[in-house]
């Protein structure tokens, strides 16, 4: 785009062209170090340039700020990563369906208030927790949707005093549009990250009670289910021990994900417009929370077909109270009155 | 559906029709009570129509359980309100559309960090507001989306052994879908109407800092906005003031929804599958969060034509320091190198 | 006060003191009515005394505005309910200290991630909840030291130009000392009524807890304690239910706590010093957040008691697993090395 | 005081003694390393021991678990953190008292509402926040009683079947008491960490609340305060820049803080009883909410006595309206009743 509205030359764009593929090459090789006083990448790059290549360095910086060009890369940042949470969740519905082919039809209680409450199957359980996650498709891509807007050449947030042609940046970038007002581009910070956050929340909503159920029912009181031992650990004192850590974390991955997205939602929350050293310190919640969702769908993805079924502990746990629903209904089919039929079926268990 | 399916007779389906239109008129009227004992209004009618005209009342609850009942209800609840909300934003893009015509052009410094940074204009200033409103539209309809599908006739979270007609009732009751997997219509308790709030905070985002905007626009320091005395008020004290408290309480409205949000977020994040009272607390902070939404959006637009321009404060502020960026690029035009240009810029600045 | 210093003369003084008895007598009566227009009772109070006694109402806002009385206000409610609190917890382990006399010799499996571990009795188990409860009496008397200080007089953040005896009144409104900066006493708004909360949130995370453990030892698996019928509910479909929604609500209620607080840290945490009308919203989560945890107190007051060991169940879950750390250690008494005597029951067990 | 109960003999005891001090000298020289498979410190020092004093070594974990050592470390961890953080309170208290006696008497406009109220003194104003931090102290005092009780020798939660002395061992660790009840050790974690944050964020708000402050007061149009310009920043496209960022970051800060009590909160708060993996996730968030405060708390000192007035601003700022409730008061003073006084001023602004 420089070179095209001829704020560079071509040989300029040329070396420029150059510099970066050396400076890729040298961080490859762990060559390219950035100092404390360069603070961050940008600075880094501009004075190799310079050093290197004279003029072409210092019109690097030319229609831009350091502040859209962090908000360009935490936003390219972010939709990677929600593609790859989807690829994730799409991988992990797949291999519940096949989990549900092989094990659906088992019979298991189904419960309310932690009482047993009526029969289902262990596939109709599995299913619950497909069916979110499906569900978290449309959320991800509103998401998606929402962040791609290019803020490049929103300067730091009021724009750039020169003729720069942002829909080519936006294009180059792969982003859909131009996001245009540069305010509006700062507004966006935090804003956008929550949104990012809160999809995510959604997600492990669903790993987390999964992973719930499971501690449930891999106790040795239920005993529905079971991993072998290679998934459990032990203890330092007591050597019987089989434990399902691996749930316990990803019970407990929720809060990390969720405690993120409120970092995010507070710390923009209540600034005035423009753009706030505050909004740094979006970064590693936004980063932490992304991280911890990745990490949780892959151990769910492992551990997904793994599950056991314990079948005599299935069968001997559908006692007969599961059916007095069925058996109100039964009277029903007949022809009873609901009502009629619930008073009959409560008044014969009560006499027992 | 139930006299399709043959579970009512005709005379019972006409009964049940004239007892509701019955029981409307009274609740209307005040006339309709429900009793401790009854816990809630499906008790109440039940024993109504019972009372009245006998069977009918008796299997009015065949095929349901007040648990899909009170899904049912709570999700119109939520679409509804939020087709208000998009409508209130609607207006208020519009609203503040019209005042960026009549007032948009005058100039205004942009801050960043508080401190004078590049000149914008007051309508730049409230199109990034604008923009963020326009954006929420997607996802508000992404949460419509996920809530459009009917959890009736799934019971109390396991089915009904009864051949019920699920999507007949999803069609009467305006859902685009079924959905069909009883188990996850419970896991879908908490975790839907996170969303819903989750899209309320992302448009009371925007509100609450264009409050804080206006809080600090509007103190005798910078001055650049008013209201007409009408909307300010008093101290029982001091006797010369005049308060932007409408603006206090648009700001700190956003808190009270975060609350509802991770209230909700809260109670639903790590239960088993299956229905648990905990989820019955989730209705407070819901409606609590909706409304609160509601009422900030109204108060917006009664405010947004109101806000006046203090021309002569806004003339004062666009000091020189504004421009010394412009200046840099009036360089960057002529082909000094952008680094160049900023450190001749800024050497004369220190100069001064 | 008023008097001593001569700001009001004998007679206005006791035409005060005469209106005020006959404000409490008719508000008793339910005739005091404050208007829309008064917005408050401090206004009502003032113009009822204005009417009727002249001089005396036109005085009685003499060295005080609205602001600091509602500080007062605020915080002589706060103890109040800090000390109610207290007292409820007290009546609560004292409530634990006689079922453990009772029944807690009793042996139960003690569970670590939901595995059975190592034998406790239920005793040590109810002990643990006793002891948190004790704890939080500490807790709690440092909130009302912090609270013990007497606004009044601040007036609405800078004093009050005039020789008031702040000394005086605080003495007379029972606080231990006067808060004497009058911007700090804006300041400590929302920061000490999260410090009120932040105790309530200790207490309620003991109880629901407690409500957790007891809705797993409940559930027919486990099965270690019953409460009788009259304490649970049925269901509107399933005849055979008995369900413990009670300890649900418990466990739920900590999170109304916790998203109170929440809310009350929000609204005043970065606000600049002065009063801001944002603050009236602490209000709300804080009456909320107290009576939440008085009532979920006192329900635990009414189940304590009634909480009904299975014995049969409890004596048959103390298998033999429980007991392979005591094997290691009869070992290690014995003179082997801990590993040593680890490791040889470790392989023992997997042998079999 | 296995010695002294004979689970070691002098021999064994030595040789412990004189292997930890190796492995502390090998730590410091950065030779002491910890392999994946030993997964923490405590089974690297018992490998490291075996290996080179046999028995002695296979003898350490006698009467723990890695549960209770790692409770232990924690604990001493909170208690050491929770006294630097009251002696930098102390240091800020004592900076800020120097700063109040140099600069307390000027004048200044105490705001409410962010619009001008009455007359203070810089003084005044800064004195507010040392009364925050004074108060702070006993909030703290009464965490580190909380804190002050040996969990050493409850085992996993079920305690040791061994005659372990654990008042010894608490004493040697220098803690005041025996936290006796071995399940109560395990539900103070998290419940306790949490009171440590909840400490933190008390300050952490008076810290982001003064930082909010300078913020304003150091904008163009308040201009009451400034630092020199090396503790300020620039731009990388606006040449006159002069940002004050260290307030931004404190001011966010206390979100940090906030988010890390609000994980603590979550992953304890609704878990059963005993030790759950959940709860190793408790040590990121309160390393870093203590981490945060104790920087935060450091650079304050720093600036704290950097703040200059700028004297002619704050002169300029004390306008007439501020006098107005000193008007209503002088009259007061010659007898008028509060309300007549306060009706008059505010008739005379009007017309004006």
């Amino acid at each position: 785009m420089l070179l095209n509205r001829e704020f560079l030359n071509a040989v300029e764009f040329r070396n420029i062209e150059k510099g970066l593929a050396e400076i890729l090459d040298l961080w490859k090789n762990g060559k390219f170090h950035i100092s404390q006083e360069q603070e961050d990448c940008h600075a880094a790059i501009e004075q190799y340039l310079t050093e290197k290549y004279g003029s072409a360095g210092q019109k690097i910086h030319t229609g831009r700020s350091r502040n859209d060009q962090s908000l360009v890369m935490i936003r390219l940042y972010e939709i990677a990563q929600l593609k790859n949470i989807t690829k994730l969740c799409k991988e992990l519905v797949e291999t519940w369906s096949k989990w549900i082919k092989k094990n659906g039809k088992t019979p298991m209680p189904g419960y309310t208030h932690m009482q047993k409450a009526m029969p289902t199957t262990v596939g109709a359980w599995q299913e619950s927790y497909k069916n979110a996650l499906e569900d978290a498709g449309g959320l991800v891509e509103a998401v998606i949707e929402l962040l791609d807007q290019s803020p490049l050449g929103s300067g730091s947030g009021y724009g750039i005093p020169l003729d720069i042609d942002r829909k080519a940046t936006a294009h180059e970038l792969g982003f859909k549009k131009v996001q245009s007002n540069p305010i509006y581009c700062q507004l966006s910070r935090g804003l956008f990250e929550a949104q990012t956050l809160n999809a995510a929340v959604f997600i492990m909503t669903a790993l987390s009670r999964w992973a719930s159920d499971l501690l449930l029912f891999t106790t040795s009181e239920f005993g529905y289910f079971s991993l072998s031992a290679e998934f459990c650990t032990g203890s330092s004192i007591m050597p019987q021990k089989k434990n399902y850590d691996v749930f316990e974390i990803m019970r407990a991955n929720l809060t990390v994900v969720q405690a993120a997205q409120f970092e995010v939602q507070q710390i923009s929350g209540r600034l005035y417009s423009g753009y706030h050293r505050d909004l740094q310190l979006v970064k590693p919640p936004l980063v932490r929370g992304i991280s911890v969702t990745l990490d949780t769908l892959e151990t769910a993805l492992v551990l997904a077909p793994q599950l056991q079924l314990n079948k005599e502990k299935l069968a001997a746990s559908m006692t007969s109270e599961l059916f007095a629903t069925t058996k109100v209904y039964s009277n029903v089919k007949k022809g009873v009155a609901f009502r009629t039929a619930y008073d009959n079926v409560k008044r014969s268990i009560k006499r027992n």
